[in-house]
């Protein structure tokens, strides 16, 4: 999967993943009444109107990008109904030949690790039958838990020729509380290189080509982090959260990126899905909000390539 | 809540949570075949014969301890159908009077663990209406993000009376890989440490009678640093698995107490819901699971009163 994901960047340009994280404040409030009408003002209400919201942005974007990359949160706060929504975007993204990486954020110890692997990237034997529950090709994992919490993301990745992105340097502004603290018994190194390290580590023992089916997770906030941390994970893909909305630009994305024009994805979500609301996009309308995100994603790969230079 | 949970471990002289963490192998054979027969070998079928698994415990068990704790990874394996077992499972137990832990793990950037603290303690806006998605009493929550990955929970909690254990030193092997290491800006104190005291700092922002609804998680693998993190953290309950299964015994439990009698709350899952594989429990068979499971509970109850001096 890292090879197709690293093929369709090639392809269109756009080392650029679409963050589809619906609120209800996005959706057109006609599209809301719509689906409010149909299911009332419920749970399958909400979970119909996010589920249409995403379909005309996946349609308007799907040429332009490798991968979309739903975060399960803003379904699972949705209820059951909600995550038919999640799966239903999955399954869409597939049919529309991209990749899907699935923000969910799981860890835990082995045996519940190998039961989140299955759940997303892997599948489960009942009776003579196997199913797969909800079938993303990435998923984010938390690395909190160390190596028996990670490993079993890693041996259904080969199974499955999947990937994972481990978090290393979060985006969020208080990331550092716990991830940039020196580590005595490395040389005061930050604990975040700690886990990149290891990133490296767990990735050397799954590669594709010419990177590894294990990828990490930085933030577009902490471009000089990034830098150091490419080094220490050369081939690794680095998912590049934070950008747009959370404060990221084109110009600060070059260190995440290897000399070869690869080894980074950089994510958008509310800069692109809810690109209507912002003053540049605002002629597009709430009504035009999908082709607002295709303004938005034309942009944003015009901007990563100035600022990286690809 | 932990007003509820902390009066329900006095009544029932157990600090005892039963890990709902139902795998196939578990259930008798008879009861899969049901369930199967019912709705194929599908992923619907599993979920059938999960929830008549938990039902059967719960029935059992449920006046002798005061909380369940439902992993949320092992429903999910089994998709959309796996998730509708795990909401059954909660709202059974609710009706039951059980405090419902609901083990989630989950953890992420302020906006998106907002989304998550929605989905589990709180309750969500659709039109003029309110919905809570799964409606746990408690839920398990990753600091490697820090604070304000943490305190969209801590607000919910406030709002909604509830409350969230953060993982502090984990019960797994490699637990200690990241978790341990020294931090030399805090004497070289372990990670573990550092988070304990961020714990103790979150909790005393939302203090119930005693205790904090901000509590912890740590391993009874670790014995010793419970000991520190007891100490760390007055007030705060602190959630131990590794109970049993995983190697944790009755003798290893005193340090997680306060002098109260107070503060501490030991999981066990498959040493309860699969105690008929035990050779202790093997007589009665497969079909006597449930009452399998009560004098496991039973005898665990006594462990923990001789091992703690209760």
């Amino acid at each position: 999967m890292i090879q197709k994901l690293i093929s369709s960047i090639q392809k269109t340009g756009a080392p650029v993943v679409v963050g589809l994280d619906p609120m209800l404040s996005y959706i057109p409030e006609s599209m809301q009444r719509k689906a409010f009408a149909e299911y009332g003002e419920t749970l399958a209400g909400a979970a119909e109107a996010i589920w249409q919201f995403n379909k005309a942005i996946v349609d308007a974007v799907y040429d332009l990008i490798p991968a979309v990359k739903p975060q399960i949160a803003m379904y699972e706060q949705f209820g059951i109904e909600g995550l038919m929504a999640f799966k239903r975007t999955v399954d869409y993204a597939h049919e529309k030949g991209l990749v899907v990486i699935g923000d969910i954020k799981r860890g835990d110890i082995g045996s519940t690790s190998a039961a989140y692997a299955s759940a997303h990237l892997g599948k489960i034997m009942i009776g003579d039958k196997t199913y797969a529950g909800f079938d993303e090709d990435f998923a984010t994992v938390n690395p909190y838990l160390g190596s028996d919490g990670v490993e079993p993301f890693i041996k259904v990745c080969k199974e499955e020729k999947k990937g994972i992105f481990v978090l290393v340097k979060t985006s969020n502004p208080s990331s550092g509380e716990f991830q940039d603290r020196p580590v005595a018994d490395a040389d005061n190194r930050p604990l975040y290189e700690i886990v990149g390290k290891q990133v490296a580590a767990w990735g050397e023992t799954c590669m594709g080509d010419s990177y590894s089916y294990v990828g990490a997770g930085v933030g577009a906030t902490y471009p000089e982090m990034g830098k150091i941390l490419r080094d220490l994970m050369p081939k690794s893909y680095i998912l590049v959260p934070g950008y747009g909305a959370q404060g990221g630009k084109g110009s600060d994305l070059k260190p995440f990126f290897n000399a070869d024009g690869l080894g980074a994805i950089v994510n958008s979500s509310r800069g692109i899905i809810a690109a209507y609301k912002q003053e540049k996009y605002a002629a597009f309308g709430p009504e035009g909000y999908a082709d607002a995100a295709r303004a938005a994603v034309l942009d944003m790969r015009e901007d990563i390539a100035q600022g990286v230079g690809l």
